[in-house]
């Protein structure tokens, strides 16, 4: 069964969602229309219903939604009610800063294990995570239920890491290397390509300045 | 001068053509036709043409593209031809490792200065970089020309700081604290949010594995 309805735009939406209806619940607020969502998070009410609805709704016509319903709905539809396995390839300032992030494991996103080529590193610990020389991926992969492999490492390398990732059974990727994986249909990849989203607040910058001239 | 037409879809691509434009370049490529490129990058070679018809085409029928001109020119629109002065505040894990991240440098994008509240990071260097207690934002932003102040604290200090950067002429925020900052029109916003790029993940696995049962 794929969810041919649901677009890009409500998927990258729904974290947001969840974000909002979190701070709601840590506020004490019980219920909320979409009407009162729809200011507190600049997008229209509209919006918000039809996005929703995508799910089946969760709303009642004169109530408005239940805060903590909703948001515990909206974290099954993200996959946050299962542990998700991670292992994150490249020991770095990028893949440490990751390895010490509290809140991916408060969400579910436990890091088992980090990989590196680097003799300094193997066989030590980052923030409690033990890290692997790079040769024992495979053999790790086979032997362990991993949900998802986080690249961060240069691109060269990224390309034929993810090789051997879905050649055992890798069906996630999150990319930070700055490169376009090629991966079979069945494996889903996140991008998360800082230089380009730099670059896209450097052409605003130039955008706007053109605006105030 | 606002250009209307442009939109986010374009501007997001924008990025891309300038990395790929790179490769051909460094593979010693010097002109490519849009059927080409578009089979390199997996976009339509029409689509191609028209997210760059938007700033004048830069093709010539029968010929193609003249990948240096079209590098250069797309380097000129995402503004890479001059230097983007940066500050980062929170000397944590993700500041340190973007100050350490020597791409952005080599790209225009020179941090001139971060700044945090540990006593223990204040007044030393981080990546040849000097640490400013945030005590001195306002004094070092009417004594400098920052372009770009990059946010890696946690959301409650963000909201806070993002204020004393707009109050002291900041116009581009790159966002990494999980929260929507609400800054007036002419200051553009650049979100990073990890955590929600990695639920959008969590959400292809989910429905991913729906499509496999």
């Amino acid at each position: 069964m794929e969810n041919k309805g649901i677009s890009n735009a409500v998927i990258k939406r729904l974290p947001r969602y969840h974000r909002y209806l979190g701070d709601l619940m840590a506020q004490g607020v019980e219920r909320i229309s979409s009407q009162e969502l729809s200011a507190r998070m600049n997008v229209t009410a509209s919006q918000i219903r039809q996005d929703l609805n995508n799910f089946g709704g969760f709303g009642q016509q004169g109530y408005g939604y239940n805060v903590a319903y909703l948001y515990q709905e909206i974290a099954k539809i993200l996959g946050l009610d299962r542990e998700n396995s991670m292992i994150i390839i490249g020991c770095g300032n990028f893949g440490r800063a990751l390895a010490k992030y509290k809140n991916f494991a408060n969400r579910g996103f436990v890091t088992l294990a980090m990989f590196d080529v680097n003799p300094e590193k193997v066989g030590k610990q980052e923030s409690d995570i033990p890290v692997h020389h790079i040769d024992e991926l495979a053999a790790f992969l086979q032997n362990h239920d991993v949900k998802i492999a986080v690249l961060t490492i240069p691109r060269e390398e990224a390309v034929k890491v993810a090789e051997v990732l879905v050649a055992n059974g890798i069906k996630a990727i999150w990319n930070f290397a700055h490169v376009d994986l090629d991966v079979p249909a069945d494996v889903v990849v996140e991008n998360v390509h800082l230089s380009e989203s730099l670059m896209q607040l450097s052409y605003r910058i130039a955008d706007a300045a053109k605006c105030r001239k």
